[in-house]
């Protein structure tokens, strides 16, 4: 039988690479067609000297695909998926630009009108977590960013319990290739090596995203939530602290339990005790979850982990292409973190 | 003129190491002692080759010294400066054993009784912005810990001024040799490298460190404070990020003249309206301090990165030392930090 | 069909770890046991939360395995193949135990009699590009170590065509995970951290292993070689650079022709004509050979890039055991590199 | 007195902006006037937020200054040189335009004709321990490149007492930071951390300027020198490997000898009989230098360990300006080397 012909729009940034290193181990697909401007022309495998046994070309623009994930920046994805849509091609766009249901939040935060409001409404948020029916009815995914996958799956069963007030602050702590393949003195080595820094303390354009899925879970309260990113010196890792005060008391065993029983049989997410290590999920799809109480002040910690290439972008597309088209939800996900 | 002499009690940890270094280079004194149990009999200059223009041999116990400098493990520290302190010996402790003015704190946070609580009640918190009078006139200092350093610095202006609740979040990112020279898995450069994550959930000893300095400021309310460390895989530095409602609405601005003007005089001060980088202060004994305001959620974001090593730590010992001998209090502590 | 049944010997270091890995994707076989002294009477999936999928035990003894994989110390890991040897099950040895062919170098390089001279006669050196047939024929494997794996890979080619002149030097640069996971202040995190440094230049125990294997290839020369090994601060990879003077004139071109034809079908030998970076290997069992010229000298210089954890030991073991087990040399061992 | 005017052309680099950083910390000079275009308008502390005290504005050409540091690209420093020689500013080049005695190597190595011959043969190649009264009397110094510092010393005591064969290979590591401030993917955090790689296999441009110093040393001899860079995953530090066949049998502690006894009024080399970490280098004007013997080869082996951004640029050119101006050597130089 035929495998499902897939395709790569962008494939020379981390997300795309990453994609392509996925799509090669993925027995159920075919990577049949990758695109990038600076390296049209190449061998994928020269380009990429890990996946040489690729003998993909790099070209300009996509061949026909059954399934096109879209690494683009945003609004040039948006451009892209209209005429992939139209076509009738699956998209799961890594981009912004179909995560935000309310088009006004483009220009606020994003700096440019949505060209395709309609289409805005039927994609779905692609955290299968939280949406997985949906998902695998859907054409469109908007796969969900880096941060706002952390930071939700470390929130979302307290709050769906009920469990914690109004204010939130989120402290997340990511590492460089976070920040993308393109050059910048910030991911200089000599600038990121030995360095801490926070960045985006204006407002990270992940903040609306968090708002508008934490908010469908807890619509009667009006959550006042603070999201703070940082650079850390790894390539790989996301540690989101999320921190939230309990309405009631709470044991942390009774915690652990809510959290536990909210995620049973979910196949990447790994509730603990131990304060959780970005390199316990470094390489794989898991999302490490550690829910604990702060006694003293009686305030609900929650802290995540994710290899934010993986589970925060390329491993989460292929969790929803997956479902989409129906296969094992782990198919191509099985690899263990590489540790150490 | 004779130099004044000054010693290090255990100077093999690298408290102790950073302490020779920049003694060695203070003009004012003399390093005449230095202790270290493993190591005694080697000359310094071997043991640690980076100071081998030294001719100092390490011993088992102290000469006597005008001044010495404590860099032992909590309760040895305490054992060892009741007999210097009755020979008159001057004492600067970087141990934890004079911190805490309740000495109930000692056997719930370090699990000994103190043995000297007059001691403990002469002892002077050596943080010079806040209690420089104070350190001039002492013969013992409890040197801060590194994490409260960073965390006081960065509130204390806000907190002096009545500007936030008692709500606090302090979520500090430590580089590996805050948790010192000993061996431990958690230091292994394989276990720690490339990766980020949160330790001590539990309650970090120098929680009641900061709430004690905390407190103070503002002692008419009930301050409940959450502080979390996390390991990221870099030497040298903290970044201290510091949350708390807003009593009023306040201009970024006049929040940053409010801090402005409270360390206007201070020589290791910087108040910054940039995301301050713990490269920017590494190899240093500075204090960068940007305060900002999430207008979102009107709460207050300081954040304060240090090297913890050095204002965290020896230099902040020598910043001591120098006002209670009566120098320049920038004396041996001049040097720019090492970028990049 | 029962799956083969395998056990690991000291789970707990590094090379134990990754074979757990390894293992665990492999279809063809299971992990029925694995031991480790410290950790015993712990899941698996406890002690190494980036396994926790695996329910196994840490025993002090092996159970009954077709095949055990030895991850011990040395002289150890002779007297655990001793017993396991009697009772007929096959032995992965990644010790340095049965690798030296002449039995007066344990006492002269490693400080002991070997104590199973006629097991020593028997076991066949793991390097399947050059014992390919008598691996598949064995039942006592020696698992080369990771410096002569890159090293022998490297120079095998020119060797073996009489291209070079017997004056040899290998400069090695491995990341730190070379140095084992026991407790030492060279892979401390803040002594290993930014710094690169040479060690063992008095002799490394890779030496007469190097030497044992190349001699073979060149019997008629009196092979001049130094070895010096240098660690840098990366987890995994080690980057082998290799120096000899060429007898006769030869073009870039021929000299890859040379190497490309020599390692023609062989599953994880990339032959490149970039300098190869480690990050292109780790993650996955590759060995990437770049053979090159310096016009200027007429010297041969061959750099290669292994995963010393993979190639260099735990995947270069599951090789050898699909070898002795009849499966597709490349089963569970199909992962690309992870890169970045 | 007044102090002595010098000026930075081109401070935004990392020799620029570490130029900075010395001056600003050396008391018998001032720090007039820098220079850098993309910065150009700014103030110095602002855009070097490490030397926040300075007030100096970052401007477009350099004012009239005693002494000027060219801290340009190749070739742009040639024309800014011959401008400034003709107005009798002191220069000190840290580019490569007056390091090569022979013009015919620029078109070679550099591609450009040289513009000013008779400067060339008037410029001092400022290696203080092999040229310290040609800089004292000189007005135009060639500050040496990273590798060739660390190259050079490592082999001049053995090359000028005749102990050495002609067959030289140089197996150099160095930090990213000696690939410069300017945007490329090979310095991009993700791309260097974690990787160990070689680089310029056709021939790296600092190999004339060594092949020049070198044979000045030994004469009669034709060298044959291979040397190969690597880049490795730490901000600042060169560790040069140097192996030559010996041309006698000599005892380590002989040759320790010959090298102590070289070196013994050097104030920035350390002859060191343990390997040497560029660690304990870091952040200092020292070079340590480990000279050694394979003894089954009959090899010298000779590390050497700088500071590629001091004693490798910046620093050695105080260092010059220091003899050029009759100041102590050490000024502006004593930093103790930073570790961990």
């Amino acid at each position: 039988m035929a495998k499902i012909k897939t395709g790569i729009v962008n494939v020379t940034g981390y997300a795309g690479m990453e994609l392509a290193r996925l799509l090669d181990g993925h027995e159920e697909v075919e990577l049949a067609s990758v695109t990038g401007r600076s390296a049209s022309g190449q061998k994928l495998g020269h380009y990429m000297p890990h996946l040489d046994n690729s003998n993909l070309t790099i070209t300009q623009t996509l061949d026909d695909v059954d399934l096109a994930f879209l690494a683009l920046p945003h609004r040039e994805s948006a451009s892209e998926a209209i005429k992939l849509y139209q076509k009738g091609t699956r998209i799961i766009d890594i981009s912004a630009d179909f995560r935000l249901k309310d088009p006004a939040l483009y220009p606020e935060w994003y700096g440019f009108e949505h060209p395709c409001i309609d289409m805005l409404a039927k994609a779905v948020y692609g955290l299968p977590e939280l949406y997985r029916e949906q998902i695998s009815g859907s054409s469109l995914i908007a796969n969900p960013g880096c941060y706002p996958t952390a930071a939700i799956l470390a929130l979302m069963p307290a709050l769906k319990k009920g469990l914690i007030k109004n204010d939130i602050i989120i402290d997340a702590k990511s590492g460089i290739s976070g920040a993308g393949r393109s050059l910048s003195l910030k991911s200089h080595f000599c600038e990121a090596n030995e360095d801490i820094t926070a960045y985006a303390t204006e407002g990270h354009r992940h903040l609306p995203e968090i708002i508008q899925e934490l908010k469908k879970a807890e619509p009667a309260q009006d959550l006042c939530i603070t999201f703070n990113p940082y650079l850390v010196p790894v390539t790989r890792g996301i540690l989101a602290s999320c921190y939230a005060g309990l309405k009631t008391s709470l044991t942390k065993r009774d915690l652990f339990e809510v959290y536990s029983s909210f995620y049973r049989d979910e196949p990447f997410i790994r509730v603990t005790d131990m304060p959780p290590h970005t390199k316990q999920a470094a390489g794989s799809n898991y999302c490490l979850v550690c829910p604990t109480i702060d006694k003293r002040t009686n305030r609900l910690v929650v802290i995540s982990a994710i290899d934010n290439l993986i589970k925060g972008a390329a491993g989460q597309a292929v969790q929803n292409m997956n479902l989409m088209l129906g296969f094992n939800e782990k198919a191509g996900l099985e690899a263990s973190p590489l540790f150490p």
